[in-house]
């Protein structure tokens, strides 16, 4: 492998607005080889997130952002070519923050071991990887699901949004709930994906819908677009009911000027919470989590889909498509 | 007192804004007196409260609406002049809601025997009343209070707001930090009630000031006013911060418009969490903590104000005192 080239995608102009093919630049360079403490992966996947376009935004939050110029950062999944960490030896596959690149130099200590003879290696970005991970916990630990409950899941066919809802039922959930952006999500959330129901929020009246869909008001609502989906899901909270906010896609590539929730009282009167979290944060819980989740995989209570690009050169319109929701399941880059 | 009249304001029509005197009928009518079970009082103080606004519009909440043409809802404490209820007798004090009129006739279950042997009667209805019971289940319970916390109040000169800040710094709070709508309420809340500094919103710049006084970021932020200073307020919280949804008076006469808070996304960043609660939900707890308060009222660990008009007859006016901030402290009307 050693004439290989490694093929990057680096940030070329901080976007304003909806990133576009003017804000990357692609260029090969040689391969750089791992110091001490570091290993050489080859990319097989890399994740395409929401939180990617928080990334590219010059403030304070969770993570630095990238600086113009740098490897775009991205999950990913692949296998080490190469070395100088003493746990790790070549043939190892992990999962990490990898970057939109088809060679990696990492810290070793940052990357975890994972492995395609236990699930397929794109599962440890989506339902075992951190969608997967962000779901697990934001119904069960953030929304504090309890047996009965009225969830509603927005972004109901996506990464996060198909596992929340199904983690909400398998922990019995009275009744799931989801909102999708076409009459094929829709169809896919209820048939395959086993939610009880599913509203069309580009044809339906989701105020209404919800009423109807969850007649006695909604216990959790994982919230994962923002905007007037969030302000519907406000207006029919039950008392003492969780907000999980997840993700506000509808608002990121505004974020200077975002829309507040305008019923957001409907918290006081309804004695309810809206809480943010960050999946990190539950590090130390992830493998029960992944056990759990296995589990279900393997009877057949969780499904998946996956939309899969072939391609880094891909990454722009890839990326795009986040915010288009021109793609069902969990969004990855095959290198 | 058998030929006294029973004075009675009453609501005369649903106001969409600001309530003005053309919202309220005053009559006197002859007094009612008790039927099996019931009291008639005699109304020595009732209160002025934010949450009366609430209580004017035609729409589901924690309590059913004043209907058109009903003596206006109220919180009271006064003297049971004949009682038809075992539990009480003529000369016994007691609080509860007995709505803006001079004599009410109450159901005896309904209201609780207090004295003012033990602490002023107008203090049943602030400090030792629902406004003290909001501001210690607010921060204790809702705002989780950690000893050092830092802790930012609004409308910390009013009823609720001027005894939060209060239970923050007697419960370990490390800085509390008010923010109030003159330079006479600023100073009132430093030196008579022990905050660690003021902010006045009507002549300086919210969100640089918390930064100043708050420079770790807020763990605590007690809301009473919504709008803006909600705003400023979330940019500035802390990893793992309680926004505290107490009221939002600020918006309370534009309700069909409310403002949302658009940096509600920083609750996400920050794993925080913006709750509201209702005070009676705490009602088996109050005896504990109106011990506590008493506790701090006799060591003068906590001080309270009371802007007192008198006469009934003023209502109209009053109430409006609480929306444009002319009082200081828990607002009544001595009958």
């Amino acid at each position: 492998m050693g004439t290989k080239a490694n093929f990057q995608v680096r940030l070329a102009a901080r976007p304003e607005g909806a990133p576009t093919r003017e804000h990357w630049e692609m260029s090969s360079t040689d391969i750089v080889w791992p110091s001490d403490g570091e290993v050489l992966v080859e990319t097989a996947f890399i994740s395409i997130d929401p939180a990617m376009r928080g990334w590219l935004r010059d403030a304070k939050s969770y993570l630095p952002p990238v600086a113009i110029g740098d490897v775009m950062r991205a999950g990913g999944v692949g296998t080490i070519i190469s070395s100088k960490h003493p746990d790790l030896k070549e043939g190892d596959q992990v999962v990490g923050h990898i970057g939109v690149q088809s060679h990696a130099v990492v810290q070793g200590g940052a990357l975890r071991k994972v492995s395609d003879k236990v699930a397929p290696l794109s599962t440890y970005l989506g339902v075992l990887g951190m969608p997967g991970m962000t779901a697990y916990f934001g119904v069960t630990d953030v929304g504090a699901l309890q047996v009965g409950d009225t969830v509603l899941v927005s972004a109901a066919a996506g990464a996060v949004g198909s596992i929340a809802g199904q983690v909400a039922r398998n922990r019995g959930a009275g009744r799931v709930v989801g909102i999708a952006g076409s009459d094929d999500k829709c169809r896919h959330v209820v048939e395959n994906l086993g939610f009880d129901s599913a509203i069309n929020y580009k044809t339906e009246s989701v105020g209404e819908r919800i009423k109807d869909h969850c007649p006695a008001g909604i216990d959790v609502y994982f919230d994962n677009v923002g905007g007037d989906i969030l302000d519907d899901a406000l207006s029919c909270l039950r008392q003492g009911a969780r907000v999980v906010l997840c993700g506000a896609i509808s608002q990121y590539n505004n974020l200077e000027n975002v829309r507040g929730p305008r019923n957001y009282l409907s918290l006081l009167v309804n004695r309810a919470r809206m809480q943010g979290f960050i999946v990190s944060d539950y590090s130390d819980q992830y493998q029960s989590a992944v056990g759990e989740l296995a589990g279900w995989l393997a009877e057949r209570k969780l499904r998946y889909r996956e939309t899969i690009v072939r391609g880094l050169e891909k990454f722009p319109e890839t990326f795009q498509r986040l915010f288009s929701g021109e793609k069902i399941g969990k969004l990855l880059i095959q290198v």
